[in-house]
């Protein structure tokens, strides 16, 4: 499915309970597929990677984010911004690495997981690890390579769920100069 | 994935775009697992169904929606407050069939194909179908069988995206009285 060139910004807010009902029969489907729970982590993965390369140009389209000067400000537009703006949730920022290359996102609910039980076949499954591959995904556009995992689960039994963000490297730009996405990236000191 | 019995009814507002692209790789997914569109509509419709009946508690619980008094105010609480609520868009309700038991929702824009083209090889694909089983479910849950499908849809080159409604009939209560859902039913004069 290729995009739209004529599409619009108008910003449509709704609830997200039918979101989270339509993910857990993708999450569904995928079980179905493939053979274990790992392969299904790969695939969410993997597709939210494809999401977050289209949405982060959505995102910088709606949001006044400019410039980042450095690591620490793109967690707080990560979880200020963006998580607020496509899950209605703002995470908290914390548990900094001393070198400021590392950090994790606090998620005190997770709309994902609402309605959601994870049977005991399926204790590897990471249910929302589409997630991951979005912030991988969408960051990557903006020439950040970061390692994206969940470290805590409430679906696990865990308190709270818990993202870990790794910056791996600034990444090369390679697109044409002028591009407006590159215009207006996010990168780190 | 079955639901937890402690989730609470706080509304989490979002931006539609990573539901619509989320449901992007649905469909995508289906396309790859199934051999022809008329298969991946009818697994559409099937998914749609299944979260119609979770949503509608949601919704009921979510509204202050009461019992219908007839057709025409479901007609109205669908398009003025469901679709509102969990998609952000209000479609008119038009096109009322003579005897009053079929309408039409006319979908002025649909956020499920913000970023999407149909490609040649899927034709016939109802690419939205999703949205019928929803509908077809949450009826039902409610005592109404209705048969829903599109008429019309801008990715098939359609000025407008049209979802046709038909009431068949009001079902028998079968669940024990008393229910929490079935004390606020809609139902058709």
């Amino acid at each position: 499915m290729s995009r739209q060139s004529n599409r619009t910004t108008d910003s449509k807010k709704m609830n997200a309970e039918l979101f989270t009902l339509t993910y857990g029969a993708l999450v569904t489907q995928l079980c179905k597929d493939y053979e274990n729970d790992e392969e299904v982590n790969k695939q969410l993965d993997k597709m939210g990677y494809n999401i977050g390369v289209r949405l982060i140009e959505d995102f910088l389209a709606r949001s006044s984010v400019g410039r980042c000067q450095d690591f620490r400000e793109t967690a707080d537009v990560i979880a200020k911004v963006a998580f607020k703006m496509y899950l209605g949730i703002t995470p908290s920022v914390t548990n900094w690495s001393p070198a400021g290359d590392e950090f994790s996102l606090i998620l005190e609910s997770n709309p994902l997981v609402d309605f959601v039980e994870l049977p005991d076949n399926h204790s590897s499954l990471v249910y929302s690890n589409l997630l991951c591959g979005v912030l991988r995904g969408a960051l990557e556009m903006v020439q950040m390579a970061v390692d994206v995992k969940f470290s805590q689960d409430t679906l696990r039994g865990d308190n709270v769920t818990e993202i870990r963000m790794k910056f791996i490297k600034r990444m090369e730009e390679n697109l044409p100069a002028g591009d407006e996405v590159h215009s207006r990236i996010c990168v780190p000191c």
